[in-house]
């Protein structure tokens, strides 16, 4: 009998069933799509099975059964389990791993749940690359089942720098799934921040492309240790095939997005988050799809006033800048989680959460460590920068990241996601935020009421002009 | 028999029925609530009848018969409906008027289509004074309903400066309330707007309150006509009941919400509408509830480098800001609406709507009636800064608010919407967005292809460094 099932053979189900074989496991792989079932057969040997029938498939496996179900997320998922469970016994185990909205996760998981299936909805993250050799993994729902499954999750997640697996239990019901789509909001912003501070040294300091691949690569051994610094440098340096240039600069400055981080900002503006930052990356995607009316329009871009001297130090600004700014990235993910685990009624795990993500995933980071530390002893914070080293991380490269947004301005060059990381720092720890005009307003033309900041209770002005 | 009928005598409900019968016509009302119902009847003559029975009060009003449901949205809606069902023959006309989802407006405009009921989703902006005086009227659903109930509709309607209603057929289905919802989120943009500035007056400037009442009375004669200019002065010069101080000093800068802002930006997202200010103005909102964060850390906010001169005109740098800061705001919620009209198959009437907004709402200006002449004569716009007018009031005045933004950046004062402002117009009609980049590294970690800027097709790279 086989140890673990994937339903699911493309490149993603495929790799990841070559991972738990090549950790030991048995495994067998299931497919409604005959060309991939003779693919993964290829890799046949005594720990490794390809089926083409779903009863064959899931008899193969010892009880209680760990299918994996590697497919496209939404209604594929739900026939899969419709078809699935007449075949399942009591206490068997399916994981989702696909990119499902946890609230589909949430409804499966008590569906499922009253049938005596334990449902574990999981974050995957890594690409295809990872999927082989180490992703990160995000699994959400029953802890008991989780457990009975760890020792395969661990052994094929990618390893931290101290080793540890990247996988861990997350949290009751969609909750890994959700902790997967808080990571991919995550990464839509610090890749914005990587594309304005890129935009910067290209129309502010007029580095050519290999010397901006030349910059990243030398912060990626600096103050911004990052998968997405590694491969900026790689992408800058990157020749075309088809012309002279780099590749960089014939690559339509058009952005798509699969949905994910617009998920998360539809749920944060749900809980009341205040991730500014996620809502300005989601939306330049949007507005890079507006790239017609720049051509259309014959407005030129303003350039920047070349006899303002640039300071020597510019390039350090911009590597403090992204720094900081990637630490706000960060903490409004973990705010949300912070705000969802109330809502939701989860018992989020911050630290493991941030180990999770320190190796495999697109937003690992060196600064996940620091993040883990924060929730070092299930530390409650409400906000990252609460923590001494991010506190002292916001004193510290501040007036960098000022300065970034002040060049930006004077040169007109669109900073969306760093202008929305400074107006969160300059807000978040601010007493004086002008919202007390904004609620005088609302009780002039509405009579909405409005609290003190002298004394207790709720009160309404008769305002001179009023009618 | 009486020519219109009001189900909820609450304020709202109450003053609109008052005013139907200040216009000539004979109206009926009704609530469940019996003491709303007995204040009512003070009003009774033989133009104006109070009921406590649904069918007694459907039965007084001629067929087809007009009935405006003016209650508390969501549940209790459909309920009514429910009730009323029976009572009603074909081609009665239920109207609205409350601050229903525009999804749930969908939904019983096709429900009750199958009952030959017609049914108008109707936005209702003004606010109780509104109500009895003269409201923004923004109705849709089925036309030829409108065309029935548009007299009654016509006539308690505010008036423009041209004297013409502010009412008029805005679409199909639940385009009404959509258009009402674009309305609020514009109108948290330009409140929150008006917050910024009131920030920079107070702490860059240093203006006291009396003196930025007199800058925006003066506005409000000037460059930034508009209702909000004129309550923000009177509120700002109010003296507070309870202390010798301004009112707006002991107001609790935390800004309270109903959601409709929020709807806007969620369904924003979904079309891919790029409502930065919008998005900013909602997460404002949030951001101003952790003001506890504020008072826990101990942090001193930063204060302006006072050996920097400010410069003599900075309050009229601050007056162009606001006038451009508006027109974004204004533009984000038109182009959300021409992204909707696409999406939903709705012709809306771009005109029709800014016209309705020039009276009796919350966000009237005078630079509704450019917005009004943008959209002369059907003109397809995709952003507002394609019109002349438009596009020049960016030229003069983008100047003022960059200079402000830069201002606040060095003075450590959040600026969220006008940063939001900003960027946008820097990005809108920018052929050099970044954008690039984060398709380069989409391609690198997850083979998503590409497309260039000199060829047609579709691009993947075989990195250099990838594994």
């Amino acid at each position: 009998m086989q140890q673990f099932g994937v339903i699911g053979l493309s490149v993603m189900g495929k790799n990841l069933a070559l991972n738990v074989r090549n950790h030991g496991f048995s495994v067998s792989g299931y497919s409604i799509d005959k060309p991939e079932v003779e693919a993964f057969a290829k890799y046949e040997d005594d720990k490794l099975k390809a089926y083409d029938d779903l009863k064959e498939f899931v008899n193969s496996l010892e009880r209680p059964r760990k299918i994996l179900i590697q497919i496209m997320a939404g209604a594929p998922v739900d026939e899969v389990i419709h078809n699935l469970l007449p075949l399942l016994d009591k206490g068997d185990i399916l994981i989702d791993g696909g990119n499902s909205q946890y609230k589909d996760t949430n409804r499966r998981y008590h569906e499922l749940e009253k049938h005596g299936i334990h449902f574990i909805g999981m974050g995957v993250s890594g690409g295809e690359e990872g999927a082989l050799n180490g992703p990160a993994l995000m699994p959400g729902g029953d802890e008991e089942a989780y457990n009975e499954v760890a020792p395969i999750l661990e052994a094929i997640a990618a390893k931290n720098a101290e080793g540890k697996p990247c996988v861990s239990y997350m949290g009751p019901e969609g909750a890994g799934h959700y902790v997967k789509m808080v990571h991919n909001g995550i990464e839509y912003a610090i890749m914005q921040e990587f594309s304005e501070v890129y935009n910067l040294l290209r129309d502010v300091a007029h580095k050519s492309d290999d010397e901006m691949s030349e910059i990243f690569d030398k912060w990626n051994h600096g103050k911004v240790e990052a998968y997405l610094s590694e491969i900026t440098a790689n992408v800058l340096k990157q020749k075309d095939d088809l012309t002279d240039d780099h590749v960089i600069d014939h690559i339509l400055n058009v952005a798509s997005y699969k949905g994910t981080g617009n998920w998360m900002l539809e749920d944060g503006v749900s809980l009341g988050a205040p991730i500014s930052v996620i809502a300005e990356a989601v939306i330049a995607r949007f507005m890079s799809k507006q790239a017609h009316l720049a051509l259309e329009s014959g407005i030129k871009p303003t350039k920047f006033e070349s006899e303002e001297t640039l300071p020597d130090n510019l390039v350090d600004e911009f590597e403090n800048t992204l720094q900081l700014a990637q630490a706000v990235a960060y903490a409004q993910g973990f705010q949300q989680l912070t705000m969802a685990a109330k809502a939701y009624n989860w018992d989020l795990r911050y630290k493991s959460i941030a180990q999770n993500w320190e190796a495999g995933c697109i937003i690992r980071s060196s600064m996940l460590k620091d993040i883990e530390n924060a929730y070092e002893g299930g530390k409650p914070l409400m906000n990252l920068f609460q923590d001494d080293y991010f506190r002292n991380l916001m004193k510290t490269n501040l007036p960098s990241l000022r300065k970034s947004v002040e060049f930006a301005t004077k040169a007109g060059v669109p900073t969306p996601t760093l202008s929305a990381s400074l107006n969160y720092l300059e807000s978040i720890f601010n007493p004086n935020l002008p919202a007390n005009l904004i609620q005088g307003q609302r009780d002039y033309f509405g009579a909405h009421t409005y609290q003190r900041n002298d004394r207790e209770g709720t009160f309404h002005t008769e305002w001179y002009e009023e009618k």
